[in-house]
This record gives C-alpha cells, structure tokens and sequence, in this order.
C-alpha cells in the first residue's frame, strides 16, 4: 500500500476527529456532542424520545464494492425510515463503524461526504459514536434519535378490526432491484433497472408523510415496510391482536415491477410482498376516516397512498393475502436474517 | 448439528422474542420498549440524557472461546463506565447483535443470561434493539442511556492549570491480564492470574463514585480509563487546553501488579500506562479541595481515590509522565485499535 494513505496510517483518534467531528453542529438541545465518555442532550418538555438502531454488515446487507457515498446514506435512511414511521422528527445520531485498518482512506472519506449529504438532507447529525478496527468485514451501526409529541407516536398495537389498510408508495421495487443484483432476475429496459437499483440502494425515508400521518392522529397502527409487506403487515397484527386481509390486486406497483411480473411470470410477486427493504409506510385507518388524508398525503408531500384490505378478526393473528379471492401461499412471511 | 438447536432453526424474530424481550421492564418513563419501529421515552423534566456506544468485535475485543456470559456483562460494564464517568444513573440500552446462523442456541442462551445478570446488577434493562446474520465475526454494540441533572454532567473539557489529577482504584490490571492470555506475560502465582483475569474480563463500573463526585460538584474534568491512562489524561488536557504532569510512584498498583514488576522488570510499567481498559475514573480537582472527597469515597463506596499530579500549562497538550523527576518514554500514547 506503499503511497496510499489508509486507515492505519491516519491511526483511529485521527479517523475520529477527520470523518466525524467536523459533521457535528450546534444545537441548543445538544449539551456534549462527539468527544466525551457520552454524549449529553435535553429534550423539549412537551417532547417525548425516539430511539432506533440498525447494523449492517459487509457481505450481508451490502457489497464489498458498494460505493460508500451510498452506503452512508442507505445506512442513515433506513433508520430515518423508523423516526418516520412512528411519526417523528429525526435530530441526531450515533456512529459505530468497525473497518479493517488496510481500508483506503478514500473508502472513509466517500462515506463521510455520505453521511455529510444525507445529514444535511433530512436535518440531522452525529453526536457521538465508536470506531474499532475489524479483522473482517466493514459493519456499520448507526443509532438514530428523534422526537415527537408526548402520546404522539404511532405504534404497531393500535390496528383496529375493520380498520382500512393504507401503504405509501409502491412495494416490491427494492426486492426485484436485489434480485438483479443477486443474478436471478434480468431486466430487459435499461431505464426499469436503473429504477429498480435505485428503489434498492437508495430507499426514500417517509418523513413528510410519517409526520402528516401523526399529526392527524388517524392511524391506529403504523410500521415501516423493512422486513417485506407481509412480514410487517404480519408485526402489527401481531402486536394489536388481530388479524387482515389484503388484496394483492390493491397493491401498489410500480410500473416497472408490473413490467417484470409481464416479463417473469407472476412467482415474481411472492419475491415482491415479501421481500422486504420497502421503507414504506403501512398504516391503519377506520373505515371512512381516510380520504382527506390520502388526498393530503399526495398533495402536501407527493406521496401516493394506497388502500390495501382491512383488519379483521383472527386467532392466529397472521395475515392474508388474497388473489382473485384466494388466499396465497407465499414462499415465506417475509425476508429474515437466518 | 443435528439435533442441537442453532440460531438458523430460531430464526431472527424468535431470538429477538426469546433472548431480549424477557430482560425488558416496565418503568414510568418508557412509554414503548422493545417490539416497535423505535423506542419511545421520556426524561424527567429537571434532568438531561446521557448516551454512549461501544462496539466489541469477535478476534479484536474477545476470543471465539469467550464465555459468553460474561461476554455479555463485560459489554454492559464498559458501556456503564462511561456513564459514571459522566456522573450519571444509567437506565435503558440498545442492543444490536450480529452472530453466525450456525452458533449454538446454548451460546445465546448463556449471553442472554449475562445480560439478565448485569442487567439486575446495574438496574438497567433493554428498550430496543437490532439482530442480524453475520458470515464471520459475533458484533455487539450497546448503545446505553442514562440520565443527569440539568448542566451537571463531568465533562473531559474543564481541567484547570493548578488542579490536582486523581484516579480510583488501581492501574494496569487489566492490561496484565491481557498480556497474559496474549502470551507475552507469565505470572507465577495462581492468585495473582486469577485477580489479573478476572480484572481484565469483569471490569467495575465506578458508578457509586462517579455519581458522589458528581454530586460534590468538585472535579472540573472526569474521564473513564479506558484507552490508557496516558492516553485518557491525554484526552482531557486536549480537551481542557492544558498540559499534565503525573509521577508514576504516585499511580497506584495492586499488589499482585506489583509482584509483575518485581518478576519481570520496569518495562512492564509502559503496559499498565497505556494498556487500557482499567475502566477507572480519572478527575481532577482544585487544590486543597479533595481531601474530604477522598475519604467520602472510600467510605461510600469503598473505592481507593488517589492523586497522582497535577495540571498545568502546556502548548501541545500532552501529559508527562515523570520517573524520579525525569519524563518516561512510552511505547505509544495509548492503546489504539489500528
């Protein structure tokens, strides 16, 4: 490595102090930013916290060669996509980076001018973290703080039976841009797959949407769609003690995936609706109550929501996915790690 | 592995069921816990949130072979000594946690026992967490929160020329203890390992006295020994502005360190100084001002206070060590991790 400077030449104080430091700012709630044994933060008094953490690992949640410019913000975005779905705003965060000493420093940099840019995009920046050296893979945990409104979070218990079930977007996008990547799906229009990486690498976090949802106090239940649709459709039937129903023809897709189920064959969409990494939103309204909110949702913050099924009584608290209907047998309830 | 039960045959959201949602609490001030997008919390109104994060990586800050119950309260005590270092009450944690489909439930089981066990120990239970697959290395990250009174947290950055610099209980255990399983260092006496090791694997959070000095409102800075306690006294005077002078025959060394020194030479000395991982406090304190702090900590909460220099002025902000009045030459400024 003679002439390039790594991670191991600029040592892990120096590390410290190039890629984090300077992505601090200034903030009246913030006391102690990065720097200290911890990191020291008030919250406003009619405020409650909101905490979430995701790790991802080289090799598992992304490529050795994933551009880190990308991997920042991929990696900030779907903790963003949490603050957004229980309907809060983000503010700070925690960095724990482990990366092998031989790393280019160029690989640091790109991925601090990712968590520069990401920063400055959704408003927040790092307060504190951890960086260690790994004899192994790049591994990536990033502790994400928001806040909301006392009561004010939407959680996952609240569904309703007979609720509507609303999502945002369009789903299965990301699990057919992973296919590709993966070598089992072939996309024909050069214009589709540059789409569907995109839905993949670069997830759109419902922040707009999560806080306009909240603040109508409509939903009942919320989560994003990280796990596939089933899998979190299945997470709040779980924890509100019922069960639903949703219809596949309701689902939305993009164009793009309707143009690979037309070119693949409809197996396809056992790979969309559970595979996962939508981030999306998946809420629950009573019946009747939605309409306003759908039209605010496209019209304030340009996002399309779509009715999906509803909340219905069930004893195994699973969720159904009909087609012409028919329940369908989906190959599994959502992506999972093992 | 037939017939032993592994993660794969758990799957990712049974081990999130079996392993944490068990050790969560009830608790006035956590209004969502595990089981949602995020955790949801409130702080008390007169009072300010603590947050810290440490990552351990399997073959960088533990062995393949090591117990994985005390695996578990090693991570929640250095996490927790942070936040005596702060002055804090420590209360909630994060937990994300990557391991190989293929570890024995066995291992969880026994790494979940830790957790409980710490957990009980130090009053402090999970709100949230992440699990993921990992191809290679166990990753840990804890992410702990505690609290502190408005503006009251110890602070790396207000050591004042003049003050005298103190450090609780003994120095470079923990670093001997290291070097013994490392194999670069024998010790003789069955007694002494058993107290290095033991040093080494189950650090003491100095909670109790980190939050007695807090309360006494005396020490301008306070830091937890964790990289060295060269590089930590380095951390404070960059922090504070200043410069430190501490005389080696003042830093205390439990006996059976002692008997190291005596075995092997002085040379061992460079080790315990800049080994880490004593997870002791590290505070200074206006002259004349300590004394009754002393002996209030050794009273309250059994633990030996020391002081070992004093602060002063300085242009570059790094600590000297002196050895019958000349200045030492260490290895390194610290143990780094590249």
């Amino acid at each position: 490595m003679e002439g390039a400077k790594t991670l191991a030449s600029l040592g892990e104080f120096g590390l410290i102090r190039e890629l984090f430091t300077p992505l601090g700012r200034k903030d009246e709630l913030v006391d102690q930013g990065i720097g200290d044994d911890a990191a020291v933060f008030s919250i406003p008094r009619t405020q409650q916290l909101l905490t979430t953490t995701d790790t991802l690992l080289e090799g598992i949640h992304f490529n050795s060669d994933m551009d880190p410019f990308l991997l920042a913000r991929k990696a900030l975005r779907v903790n963003l996509a949490d603050i957004a779905a229980m309907g809060g705003l983000p503010k700070w965060y925690l960095l724990s980076i482990a990366v092998p000493p031989n790393k280019p420093l160029e690989w640091l940099e790109e991925f601090g001018r990712g968590l520069k840019e990401a920063g400055e995009q959704y408003d927040v920046f790092p307060i504190g973290g951890d960086t260690v050296g790994s004899k192994g893979p790049v591994v990536i945990t990033i502790t994400l703080f928001g806040i909301v409104g006392e009561d004010r979070a939407m959680k996952r218990s609240g569904a309703q039976v007979g609720d509507k079930i609303f999502v945002s977007g369009t789903i299965g996008d990301s699990a057919l841009g992973l296919s590709q990547r993966l070598g089992s799906l072939q996309v024909r229009s050069r214009e589709d797959l540059v789409y569907l990486k995109h839905r993949h690498q670069l997830p759109e976090p419902r922040l707009a949407l999560g806080a306009l949802l909240q603040e109508s106090s409509l939903p009942h239940a919320c989560i994003d769609v990280s796990d596939g649709l089933v899998a979190d459709l299945g997470h709040i039937c779980a924890a509100s003690g019922v069960g639903a129903e949703i219809d596949v023809a309701k689902i939305p897709f993009s164009e793009a995936a309707k143009r690979q189920v037309a070119d693949h064959g409809e197996a396809l969409l056992g790979i969309m609706l559970t595979g996962g990494e939508d981030y999306e939103l998946l809420f629950t309204v009573a019946p009747g109550m939605a309409e306003q909110l759908v039209a605010d949702a496209a019209e304030k913050t340009g996002v399309m929501v779509t009715e999906i099924g509803q909340v219905v009584k069930s004893d195994d608290h699973k969720p159904v996915v009909l087609k012409d209907g028919e329940a369908m047998s989906l190959s599994g309830q959502g992506w999972t790690h093992f």
